[in-house]
């Protein structure tokens, strides 16, 4: 490479202007593309008031799963929930994803069996089909590429940008659990490194350990809102951690927002987890990420019918952009909301 | 691993019979699902006739491509193009790509608009849209996975498996030339690796490098066959090279086929190439793959059409499955065809 050709590191852009720096001169040609690039997925017109949504993620070993601690079947479960999670994030029913891997010769067929028998159970239990893929050798460990698509009326579609001032701001189960799993799974990693006949401790952790390893996606939440008669006016799925989420909302909505501390729903496991860690419990809710859970917003009117429904917390409001993003603790100075969420292009 | 668990090695599958073995438990669930694994793409219904197909492909570096010889921009480009070769052989119209990559910290942001600059010519090109993705940073080197999704009437598809006795066999172009420009790569990267000073000789071979590093879909052929009124009754795009994709189609179609040697088409400087390296040119034509030629067959009837149509060549025909698959030269006995194309699952 020439001394005069400027070279720009990937952290130093980090992925949200990375994508945006890549992604800006393709503006979408065909009638059909509803929605590109941007939201958890990309929406495709059918016709007649049909779409079909399209998400797809990468996943790398080494980067976004650990083999000493994931096992396999669990893997293979996680890869094809988190792209349902963004198909549901559109308020859209998943209905059909795509496999590809690439292994290196450290993987056997019974280990391929071992993974597509946790892909199997996930497309099972949310009545999924597997259409297609790619498999291929790879130099080094385990690359696992999942699209999901599914299906909704056009109508029906919820995108990041729909928040209007004084909407509720809801979320679904709870925050922080799978970042303390994790945080569990890399300490006694470590244990065991230094030391190989020490015995993993994991007891009373069982709730937080399968938030890591094998979360679901809130598809009753989903169908309840549907019975309800309420549609979201925007929606998200927390895979980066509920500060990065409720920015992309606040920026797609052009909006600002206030949550209030106390209404973050966190599990008691999490919290003593965190406390073991000497990690505060509502940075790993902000910032911990993988917890795919939902984040939306609805119309104030609707208060009464999201506060009584299973697994759901309101937690704020939406306000107006001027305003900005808050969170507000019982006492002291309300807390600016910034993201601190993974980064996929770290420097290290 | 305990003793007694059993270790099968990749490579003593082989990359078909892998896939059927992860593949098989998956039968398509969702009345949507038209065609789920086993074809060029999947078929996905949206009501009404309409349908959209969806394929996706893997490229990892060292094992798909090699950045010695391969300039990002074509590497982008050729990512595109395999995807919508897939889609083009269903006979339906490419619209969307999502693209996810996954790169190591010696890739930098320039080099990633290079890679996206190929993108977007392809894109641009082939009039399609880019829709999604995900970026991330990788271990080792450069991973990238697309997704490539098109439309189509229900009765336009054209699968794999509708091949009849007495059908032509026709394919697009020329083959072998992708295989003979990667050789010759090949070779100028050995010699400059134990001399850095020396030059790569590439002149006079301008055609089959651009076969190997820029290889285009056959739209005009789609696209002609749907003005003349023919819909083949079977399609496969050539990226195994064509024995490979002859007994694919064979297999579905329960057939079986001849095709005559000197009917195969190759290219001046493919024929050339091949004496250079003392390599059979038919070898090369017949298991060197990455051609992403469209291999289709049509009935008798349209033999006049076929025969007349700019780069359509008919090579032979199809048979009564008992008959077998077999390559009939000028003189001497038949050649049974046998699959030596790419195997992505290499034991090496």
């Amino acid at each position: 490479m020439s001394e005069t050709q400027k070279r720009t590191e990937l952290y130093e852009l980090g992925e949200f202007k990375l994508i945006d720096r890549l992604t800006e001169p393709f503006a979408p040609k065909q009638q059909e593309t509803l929605k590109g690039v941007g939201d958890d997925a990309a929406v495709i017109s059918c016709g007649k008031g049909e779409c079909l949504v399209v998400t797809t993620d990468l996943l790398l070993e080494g980067i976004h799963f650990d083999l000493t601690y994931t096992p396999l079947k669990h893997l293979g479960y996680k890869a094809i929930v988190v792209n349902l999670s963004d198909v549901s994030a559109m308020n859209a029913t998943p209905k059909q994803v795509t496999v590809s891997i690439g292994v290196s010769k450290r993987f056997c067929v019974e280990d391929l069996d071992e993974l597509y028998s946790g892909i199997k159970l996930a497309c099972d239990s949310y009545n999924v089909d597997l259409v297609g893929g790619d498999t291929s050798s790879s130099m080094t460990g385990m690359t696992i590429s999942v699209t999901a698509i599914g299906s909704a009326k056009e109508d029906e579609i919820v995108y990041r940008s729909g928040a209007k001032v004084n909407d509720l701001i809801c979320v679904t189960g709870n925050l922080g659990g799978a970042y303390m799993g994790l945080q569990l799974l890399e300490r006694e990693k470590r244990i065991f490194l230094s030391n190989k006949a020490a015995k993993p401790k994991l007891e009373g952790y069982d709730y937080i350990l399968e938030r890591f390893l094998k979360p679901e996606v809130r598809r009753n939440v989903i169908e309840n809102l549907r019975k309800a008669g309420v549609k979201p006016t925007s929606m998200i799925d927390v895979s980066d951690g509920l500060s990065s989420e409720l920015l992309h909302i606040c920026k797609n909505s052009n909006v600002g927002c206030r949550i209030y501390m106390d209404k973050i729903p966190i599990d008691e496991q999490t919290a003593r987890m965190a406390e073991e860690f000497n990690i505060d419990m509502f940075t790993a809710a902000l910032n911990g990420g993988e917890d795919y859970e939902l984040l939306f917003t609805v119309p104030l009117s609707e208060y009464q019918v999201v506060d009584s429904m299973e697994n759901v917390r309101v937690i704020g409001h939406i306000v107006e952009p001027h305003l900005g993003a808050y969170m507000i603790p019982p006492s002291g100075e309300d807390i600016r909301i910034t993201a601190q969420g993974w980064n996929a292009l770290q420097k290290e």
